[in-house]
């Protein structure tokens, strides 16, 4: 599996990802998912990927060769806005899974891909999105300032109860790492280097990128700190009552009235 | 979906549930998910469960009623040991799942239930088993003193860096009611009425059973609590050096010179 998140705060964009890929339990390797575009000066992008490897590498390829021939859905460098070169790497992922959906199916392999697409064009703003892997896609948005794609469940919890679009790229470089370190410490087929990649917002002219293998000085205390604060927060919740005066109490089965229309989850 | 959690710690058991269901986005509703079993003074049962509404209510039915005339696969006064009751409870619910499946099959339901067991026989220890819905089982351990149903990621990492068998019964219902809340605040399938039930090793005679719903003080007091805290450790977080001098770093599209030997998941 893939963990990858995405922020678009009011300075810029923090994308980050891990580098763990697997072909079962048994094949672990270590590929970046992160993917630097920046065909002109008018224009960046970056691509984050999850999910059916050789699909990911092909459309590299493909995004990179159609630089210099635009294909029959454009390249990086023709489209004009951000929502078309979005619409554009969704369609050229798209042809690349049906050319081999035939085989794949048939070994029951996917050949999907997610896609995290940061970057911007002059004379817009800095965007970011997530592209599907039926090719469609949809925006971050002031509510909801973050994407993420594959093992997503694990580090939303801290997404959610920390971010702000007006916190500094570091404090979002930063939320990106505490998200990943919960990913992977719940879940091994997510692991470091984990790479940050920091857009400030009209620079155009550069992209920080930085990789945190799993022994770098900073990123283990990151991981050090954030257990220890973790642990202290919890030291310091209120107690129960009951912890002090235990209070006995028993329930019979539920009376269950109610009658739900189909067959319910719980 | 659910979110129920169990903890076997040094002092005795921890079980927690969440309280809502649904069949649909449109049809949400509230049953406990947490039923207790005393049906003799020489033990004690709570069973957390998730999935089928309507299997849970019938499996539930059942192990009540075989109390009085044990079925064929025994009953929970009848079993010696507490792997016999797992066993037992793992059969009944195999077979109303099997009762069903033609029906629920044919329209697409899944009847499948997974439980969460805790409690005591008189001779022996506390024990904390799952119950897959295959009706086979598992423990848990001193090195994983935590089982989990249902919704249980968001939950996890909560788990994987607090928890410690010797910390006390009320801190494990803390660190529940932790668990649960990082769960419903990242997927409203899972939410309160939030019940939690503490059996202390040998105790036999009581279960202490408590409620938290939604506007319990000591449920908001704990949630907003940890809210601080988590965003206090945030922002103790020690900083990047590349935050007082930005470096400028780029990297190249990798050399991917790994073969594979099947399709590589990221």
């Amino acid at each position: 599996m893939t963990y990858c998140v995405g922020l678009h705060l009011n300075d810029g964009l923090v994308m980050a990802s891990d580098s763990r890929t697997n072909a079962g339990v048994d094949y672990v390797t270590t590929f970046s998912k992160m993917h630097l575009f920046q065909p002109a000066p008018d224009r960046i992008f970056v691509l984050l990927s999850a999910g059916n490897l050789a699909t990911t590498q092909e459309l590299i390829h493909q995004l990179t060769k159609e630089l210099n021939e635009p294909g029959p859905f454009g390249s990086l460098l023709h489209s004009t806005t951000f929502f078309e070169v979005a619409n554009y790497i969704g369609a050229v992922s798209q042809k690349i899974q049906s050319n081999h959906q035939h085989a794949l199916s048939q070994s029951g392999i996917s050949g999907e891909v997610s896609l995290i697409l940061g970057g911007q064009i002059r004379g817009d703003s800095p965007h970011l999105m997530l592209i599907y892997p039926q090719g469609n896609s949809i925006h971050a948005s002031t509510q909801t300032p973050y994407l993420q794609i594959g093992e997503n469940k694990y580090g939303k919890p801290a997404l959610d109860r920390i971010i702000k679009p007006e916190m500094s790229l570091g404090d979002g470089a930063r939320l990106c790492l505490v998200s990943l370190d919960a990913t992977s410490g719940s879940n091994i087929t997510v692991g470091p280097p984990y790479e940050v990649c920091i857009y400030r917002t009209d620079s155009f002219s550069c992209c920080e990128r930085y990789s945190y293998s799993e022994k770098n000085p900073e990123l283990t205390a990151i991981q050090s700190k954030w257990k220890k604060g973790l642990r202290t927060a919890f030291t310091q919740l209120p107690t129960f009552e009951w912890e002090n005066a235990p209070i006995i109490t028993q329930k019979k089965f539920d009376s269950h009235t109610q009658t739900p229309p189909d067959n319910t989850e719980q």
